[in-house]
C-alpha cells in the first residue's frame, strides 16, 4: 500500500462475519499485515508485538491486553462505547471514531421513516386495513410536530436537516450548545426540561456513556408534551440499549404515558422471545438495523483515517475517553 | 376585505365538512357573498347570476351550469381532474389550480415514509415483531436504490428534493423535458420504457388526465428494474385511483411481479371492504390520506389567487384544460 508503513493491524468484530471486512482490508493491507482474530484466541505474541491498530467491534475483556505496542482502536460501528470505557486499552492509545456518511445515511433514513409512521399514524392504518376498513384518521400538519433531537453529533444533525426539509418543527439537546446550529440546540442537563417539554417526538441517537444510560426513563418520557396536536409524544431510540429503562418503556406505552415507540436497540439482543416489548402498544421493532456497517463503505474510511493518525494529521474524531465519546 | 370586489364566490364540497372552509373564508369573503351549497341543489338564480367564482370539490355534473357568470374555479384538492375535463364550466372559465405548501409537504412526508418503508423492509420486520422474532433482513445502501417519480411537478419535485437528500438515486418522469432539473427526467412516451428499466421503486404523482389514466398496468409493471439491489420493484401510488388499473396491480403483488406496494387511492373511495386489494401481499393502504386539503392552510392562498386572477396578475397555476392539468 502506499502511505506509511502502518505495522500490523489486527481485526476482530465478535460475532458478525468477518469476510467483507477481510476482502475490503485485503484491498489496502498487505495479507501478512492483516491478522485477523476471533477475540476469544489472541495471535502468537511475536505477532502481538507487532500490532499498533485494532479493528473492533465487540470484543472480549481483555483481549486488547495482549498488544503492548498498540496505538489505536477504530470502532466497526458507529457506536463506541464497547471501546470507550474499557481498561485494556493501553493508556496512551487512542480511540478513532470514523465517521462515514454510510452509515449516517441509513441511521437517518431509519429515524426519518419512524418519526413520519408516528406522525402520520402509521400503525393506526396498518390496524384498519386488517379489518379492511377504510377509516381516515386525523392528521396535524408537520410545522405542528415537534421533534426533539437527543445528540446533535453527525446522526442527530444528519436527521435534522432531513426532518426540517419536512417541515417539522425541530430542536436538539447535546452536552454543550450549539449557537451555530440551524434550529435551537438546548444544552446540558439544566436544559433537559424544557427541550423534553416542547417534544412531540422524542428521537434518541446519543452515545451511550455514564451520563446518557438510562435517560429514557419513567421521568423523561413523563415530561414530554402532553399537549401537542399528535395527541401525545412517541419516542424513537436508535442509539443503545442502554439509553431506555425497559420496563418504565413498557409501562409507558401501557399506561398511555407514550403513544408509541420505535426501539432498534436493546439492553439483550438479539431480544429474546418472551420479552414483553415485542408485544408493547405501538411498537415498532427493528433488530439493530437502525445502521449497518457495510465494510464496502467504512473500510475505505477506516485506512484514510489510519494513515492520517500515522501522519499525524486529524482524524474524523478521536473519542475523549473521560467523556466516554 | 381589501382588493378588488369579487362578487360572490359559491363553495361546495362534497361528501366533506363544510365547516373549516366557511370559518376561514369568513376571514376573507363579507357574509352576504361567501354562498355555500350541498352541490345538488343551485341557490335561487338571482344568487347564481351574481356568483363570479367558485370553490369546489366533486361537485354534481350539471351544477356549474347555473353559474352564467362564473369567471373562475378553483379546486380544494390537488388534484384538478374532477373539474379539467368537465362540459358545465363555462368555456370562457378559468380553472385555477393552488399551489399549497402545506399539502405539497403532506404529500411528500407519506412518499418519503413509503419509500424508505419498503427499501428497509418494514413490513418484513412487522411480521418478525408479530412472531418475536429477532431476524435481521439484507439492507441496501440508498444510493444503490433508484426511485422514479413518475410526475415532476410540484409534488414530485418536493418528494425528489428530500429523497436525494437521502442519498436515493432519483430520475423523474414528465411529459416534456425539464433540463435544469436537479435530477434526471425522462420526457414523454418515448421515454417512458428507459425510464421504468432503471427504476426500483416507482413513485406515482401524475395528474390524471387521459394520458396517464391506467398507466400503472401490468405492462408497467413488467418493464421495472428486476436486477435491483432491493430485488424486486415497488409501486407507490398517491396520484389517483384511476392511475391504476386494480386487477393488474393484484396479479402483480400476487406473482411476484411486484414486491410490494403503497396505495392511498383507488376507483371507488371508500374502498369497498370487499375489495381483494387489502389482503394483497406486501401491500400498505391508507384511506386518500397522503395529502389533506386542510382549510386554515389553504383558503388564505385560494383567496391570494382569486384577488390576482380578478386584478389580471398571475396566479399559482392555470390548467390547461385541454391538457387536463
Amino acid at each position: 500500500m502506499s502511505g506509511p508503513d502502518l505495522g500490523k493491524i489486527v481485526l476482530t468484530v465478535g460475532d458478525w462475519s468477518p469476510d467483507g471486512w477481510i476482502e475490503h482490508l485485503r484491498a489496502h493491507v498487505g495479507p501478512d499485515d492483516l491478522i485477523f482474530s476471533d477475540g476469544k484466541q489472541a495471535p502468537p505474541p511475536d505477532i502481538c508485538d507487532q500490532v499498533r491498530y485494532a479493528i473492533a467491534w465487540k470484543t472480549p475483556d481483555g483481549f486488547f491486553g495482549n498488544f503492548p505496542n498498540l496505538k489505536a482502536v477504530l470502532s466497526t460501528g458507529a457506536g463506541v462505547d464497547h471501546l470507550a470505557t474499557r481498561g485494556d486499552i493501553p493508556q496512551g492509545a487512542s480511540i478513532i471514531r470514523v465517521i462515514d456518511p454510510d452509515l449516517t445515511g441509513r441511521v437517518t433514513a431509519w429515524t426519518v421513516m419512524n418519526v413520519i409512521a408516528h406522525h402520520r399514524q402509521a400503525l393506526g392504518y396498518l390496524a384498519a386495513q386488517k379489518e379492511a376498513k377504510w377509516r381516515p384518521l386525523p392528521q396535524s400538519s408537520a410545522p405542528d410536530v415537534r421533534v426533539g433531537l437527543m445528540g446533535y453529533g453527525e446522526l442527530g444533525q444528519s436527521a435534522g436537516a432531513v426532518l426540517a426539509l419536512l417541515g417539522y418543527d425541530c430542536a436538539g439537546w447535546a452536552r454543550s450548545p450549539k449557537p451555530d446550529a440551524p434550529i435551537n440546540v438546548f444544552a446540558g442537563q439544566a436544559e433537559l426540561e424544557p427541550f423534553l417539554r416542547r417534544t412531540d417526538i422524542l428521537v434518541c441517537l446519543l452515545p451511550l456513556t455514564e451520563d446518557t444510560r438510562g435517560i429514557l426513563n419513567r421521568d423523561t418520557f413523563s415530561k414530554l408534551a402532553q399537549d401537542g396536536i399528535t395527541g401525545g409524544p412517541f419516542v424513537i431510540n436508535g442509539g443503545r440499549g442502554g439509553h431506555q429503562v425497559e420496563a418504565d418503556l413498557l409501562d409507558a406505552l401501557t399506561d398511555g404515558t407514550l403513544l408509541g415507540a420505535s426501539i432498534d436497540v436493546f439492553d439483550e439482543e438479539p431480544l429474546p422471545s418472551d420479552n414483553p416489548l415485542w408485544g408493547a402498544p405501538n411498537i415498532l421493532i427493528t433488530p439493530h438495523t437502525a445502521g449497518m456497517s457495510a465494510p464496502e463503505a467504512l473500510v475505505a474510511g477506516m485506512v484514510r483515517n489510519l494513515i492520517a493518525f500515522a501522519e499525524g494529521r486529524p482524524v474524523d474524531a478521536l473519542v475523549d475517553r473521560s467523556a466516554g465519546y
